[in-house]
């Protein structure tokens, strides 16, 4: 299988490495990181077993990269309005392109701009990081959850599924809408509040207001999801996920990592569209609406700057 | 009258001296600034004419403080606990104590601990400042609203009044539950949302997001003083503070002044207890108890410090 990789940063080129390491043939479209990774290749430092890619088929420009079978998209989502000119160089009839980005809406929002194209959503729980040019850390977890939005052939499914696994990316098959859902539970709770109150996760839970304030904020996601008709999700999945969360070690979410270095934060898919999906549904995610108002401050008071 | 001073701050010393200088037998008790005024007066530089009070009838201690027939207690209401220490030598029979602090349940605390004392509420429009010690900065505004607890006597509450109005200070007799909960109004939204979000009132007003939210946080605490019955608040009330203040000059308000000097935020009497007393009527303040959450997390990370 013929894979793309667009955004190889923390998380791209990290499942991008594990395929290329298994023998698959993929091609990584990088950024910043081009120049080094020509020359040095690829190192992934991982819990689960470092390793470095010598020779890595990388490439500075879209337009050179050939059409593959399926395209990794794991740019940040405020960089969506890109993917028309990243994306399709590599698209030809049959490619599927999997969205391990966070958010709600992502795939309503990609068969707009790509109407024959399948798309699936790719739900990452995993710890890495970027460190430096080339050189990706992966701290904690892996799991990838794949939710089918509207590619037809099943068998081809499990075959890219099995192609995963056989790298050593612990990928499941799960259902699309509850796989967007459950993820918010955590991101929406806890991306946006260690923003608003520039802290770590840790701490949130450690403090006996906060604790509560963040079951409060998962359920409200919970509510919103049910309203949308989502199936799967109940109160014990805010437990479940508040005690896994209790496990980890202090950690900044992605957003938080944004805020620190001065980046636009992913507001609109992370609140803004999951907000107005409740609320077309007629439930108000109040907690959330103001978490994502007080972001929106927080956000124009540095890129004005 | 003989009026006495439990809190001889920014708000106290004002009208403390207002009242000293236009005849009353005034007696102020002082904490840090004892010593300065003792010796140097004090100094109140004020929009509607500045004076300065050569000799003051200071104290630092309220046991050598006399009877009085109305004392004004304009302590930060975190030191709720010291009234009974520091209020009960200046009380007779029939003195009246004018509670002029920030908050919800403070006159129904105060009756719990002084059951045969009548009290009134005082709600100060007024941005004045100490500045140093025996100097007090008047800037802007300065009207008192005073509302009534469970005094007994009318005409002698229109003589406070008259009183009061004589010194050259706006008070108006207003209904105690109505002015408690119209002042919540602004204090609620903007004393707690400067907090947390680290910023001054009008750059609240100037992002269109946090604009939405302040009008959102006074709708729900114009609801929540619906749900317990007060009369007189409606939506037109938010509309009117928020035009209101984005007239006014940068502020900062007192909560955000406590945070600036790390000390304790009025977040009892300003946010928990408002909200308990709108949850006992039925009415979840659902984002107001976010923003308590957000104030405690914030009040507990410089507290242990």
């Amino acid at each position: 299988m013929r894979f793309g990789i667009i955004g190889s940063g923390a998380i791209g080129a990290y499942y991008g490495a594990k395929l290329a390491k298994s023998g698959e043939d993929v091609h990584f479209l990088f950024h910043s990181d081009y120049d080094y990774v020509c020359e040095h290749g690829l190192q992934v430092n991982s819990v689960n077993g470092s390793f470095h890619l010598d020779s890595v088929q990388a490439y500075h420009n879209a337009q050179d990269m050939p059409k593959c079978d399926v395209v990794i998209v794991a740019l940040k989502s405020t960089n969506e309005h890109l993917l028309k000119t990243l994306l399709s160089p590599l698209l030809k009839e049959d490619t599927w392109v999997l969205l391990i980005q966070n958010g709600i809406g992502l795939e309503e929002d990609f068969v707009k701009t790509f109407p024959h194209t399948g798309v699936l959503a790719g739900l990452a729980f995993i710890c890495s990081t970027k460190t430096k040019p080339g050189v990706v850390d992966h701290t904690d977890l892996g799991r990838l959850n794949i939710g089918n939005y509207n590619c037809k052939d099943d068998d081809r499914l499990h075959q890219l599924a099995d192609v995963m696994n056989h790298a050593g990316i612990d990928a499941s098959l799960v259902d699309h809408d509850t796989a967007r859902w459950q993820k918010a539970v955590w991101n929406m709770c806890f991306n946006g509040l260690t923003v608003a109150l520039n802290t770590q996760v840790d701490k949130l839970l450690d403090c006996e207001a906060t604790d509560t304030l963040c079951r409060d904020l998962m359920m409200e996601v919970i509510e919103g999801a049910r309203a949308c008709g989502v199936a799967g999700l109940n109160e014990d999945y805010a437990d479940r996920m508040l005690n896994m969360t209790r496990k980890m070690r202090p950690y900044s979410p992605s957003m938080k990592v944004d805020y620190d270095h001065r980046r636009p934060m992913e507001i609109y898919y992370l609140y803004s569209r999951p907000i107005a999906e409740a609320q077309a549904h007629g439930y108000e995610m109040r907690r959330m609406r103001m978490l994502e108002e007080q972001l929106l401050f927080i956000q124009q008071s540095y890129i004005n700057e």
